[in-house]
Order: structure tokens, then C-alpha cells, then sequence
């Protein structure tokens, strides 16, 4: 049992060190003997762990979304919040995240789709998988902003989530290229205070 | 002469190949080797027309972004097309190319902004200047676009330009996610025919 906990924990710790250095150096940059000697496990011993490098990216992948999509949610099951405001606080969140890690990093997805996402197919499926989760909580709140009125609803709320994630991947891009928050800002602007006007 | 002149021909040929592999590979997975000899230069003599491979990913960001910025030049200045159908019709074009790649490849910049953004300042330089260069183009379109009154003009032609932008990376992304330019389609759509209206 003890033994099995350790593996899981080491497990965990490669998963969270491989979230940092593939958003720092990409896939291709990021070898595996500095993300095993990062976390002190032993060179050589990566295979007791994963089955492969494409296998671990895929779980990276996984294992980097979850804690977008539980933050989204928890604003969203907020009792004093409309899902319009639900989505704005949690947008503003991440801003604020940003600006606090000087620009650096983006969103995962986006940076790898970009890099791999015409040669990897292990690391796309979980790529897909991942982005279609977040598009779905998105959905969810944006449907139920058109509920209370405050989304217009000639489209659908699976179209309007598209388009902030789209917006948002673009405006992460230009943040790094402008070294700045003010492209995300303008971005939760021109949709929510805009474009999504009923 | 003709040793000049052969120098540039390899040259551009190293540029060509570069953006084809960057856009295929990303920067850490071209390697030079690969590089050199799928245009048949001899292993070893890279510096001979690069200082370095930042040098180079610098060189290769310029020599891909050129053409985007002629044709779209070359659209706008058509004399029987207004600004908007200009611009329409450039994303067309692009459009109708990416489909016929399967949607391989998607921006070099984006991909590379992604993949590099946070650790290489001299590709990033010319990644910013690339991009701005680009907006600028938009940038023209859309200010005389709003003078022909078929775009708003609550907002200058540069934050336009950019939400063009931003939404384009975006729907490229999500083109390889989902496999289909439908993405670009609606980002296109959404904006011109949409939240771009006077």
C-alpha cells in the first residue's frame, strides 16, 4: 500500500514538474532526464511511470485543464453570482494570474495544439479531449446567461463558447508578443460587455 | 558574382525549408542537420549562412510572414474591391489553402509565440515585429473600410485589427482540434458580418 501511495505521489509531482516545463519549453524542449533529476527521481526510471513520452503528454494535458475547469465551475455553482458575472470573475481571475507571472506561459493547449498538434496523435486526442471539456463548462455558463437574459441567444451558447475560447488562445499570444494583460482584458470586453449583448 | 549569388539562392532555399519544418516540427524539433540536408547542403556548413539557430528562426519568422502581408496588400489594392470585400476575400483565399493542406500548419507565428515565446528573445523580436507588421496591414484595410462605411467606427481600425487577429489564432487552433475550417469560417463570419457592422 505504502509502496503504491509513493508511486502515485512521484506520479502526481512529475505531472505537476511536466505542466511547468512544457509550458516553459514545449514539448519538443522539454527532456525527460531534466524533468526526472527536477524531481529527484532516479534517470532511467521514467518508464515505471509512464509508458512513453506521448503518453505522458497526453496525461500532462489532462492533468493541466482540470483545475481550469473546477475553477470555472465553482464560480459558476456560486448562489450569489449570474453566470455572466460568474464568467467575468473567473476571466478576471486569470488576468490577474498572468499579470502576477509577468506574461509568462499562455494556456498549454493552445501552445501545444500549436507545436504538435500536426504530429503528435497521442498528445492531440488528449489535446482534443481537453479542449472540448472546457468548451462544454463554457457552454454551460454562457447557456445559462442566456437563460437570465443577459447573453443575446440568436446563436447558440456552444457557438458563443467557441468564440471566447478563440478570442481568449489569440489574445494570449498577443500578450506574450505585447508584454502585456491588456490584449486578455480587451478581449473579455469586446465578448462579454459587446458582442454577446442580447 | 556568381558565388554571391549562389550563397543566396542556398540561402533562400534554407529559408523556404525552415518554414516548412518549423511549421511541421517547431523550433526545438527541426533539427539543423535534418535541416541541411533535406536541401542538400553539406552537414556543418549552416554558419556559413546563419549565425545561429535563434539567428535563424529569426530569418525564417520574416520570410514567412512577407507573403501574408503582399496578398493581402495585393487585395486591397484592387481597384473594383472595397476594403471589407478586399479583406473578405483574402481570408477566402487563406481559407480555401488550409483545407487543402487538411489543415496542417495553421501560423508559424502563433505556433512559434506558443512554443518559444517565454525563453527566446531574438526569435521573439522578430515574432513581434512580424505580428505588428501584419496588424498594421489589418490595420490599413479596416480604417479604410470604416471611411467606406461598411465597419463600425465606435472603435479605431487598430483594436479591430486585432480581435481580427486574435480570432484568427484562435480558430486556427481549434481548425486542427476539430479538423475542419469550419472554425475559420465562423471567426470570419462572425466578425465582418457581425460585431464589425456600422
Amino acid at each position: 500500500m505504502a509502496r503504491i501511495g509513493n508511486k502515485q505521489i512521484t506520479r502526481e509531482k512529475l505531472l505537476d514538474q511536466g505542466v511547468a516545463m512544457l509550458m516553459e519549453h514545449g514539448y519538443h524542449g522539454t527532456g525527460l532526464q531534466d524533468l526526472l533529476s527536477s524531481v529527484q527521481v532516479p534517470k532511467g526510471s521514467f518508464y515505471n511511470y509512464f509508458s512513453s513520452k506521448e503518453e505522458f503528454g497526453a496525461e500532462v494535458v489532462q492533468h493541466y485543464i482540470e483545475p481550469f475547469i473546477r475553477q470555472l465551475g465553482d464560480y459558476l455553482s456560486r448562489p450569489e453570482l449570474d453566470a455572466l458575472s460568474a464568467m467575468k470573475r473567473y476571466f478576471c481571475d486569470l488576468i490577474a494570474e498572468l499579470e502576477r507571472r509577468q506574461f509568462k506561459g499562455g494556456c498549454l493547449l493552445g501552445n501545444l495544439i500549436g507545436e504538435i498538434g500536426d504530429t503528435n496523435e497521442t498528445c492531440m486526442d488528449a489535446l482534443k479531449d481537453a479542449y472540448h471539456r472546457y468548451r462544454d463548462k463554457l457552454t454551460e455558463g454562457l447557456a445559462r446567461a442566456q437563460a437570465e437574459g443577459t447573453v443575446r441567444t440568436d446563436q447558440t451558447a456552444e457557438v458563443l463558447a467557441d468564440l471566447v475560447s478563440d478570442s481568449w488562445q489569440g489574445a494570449l499570444l498577443r500578450m506574450k508578443v505585447e508584454q502585456s494583460v491588456r490584449p486578455l482584458q480587451v478581449c473579455v470586453s469586446h465578448l462579454f460587455d459587446g458582442y454577446f449583448k442580447p
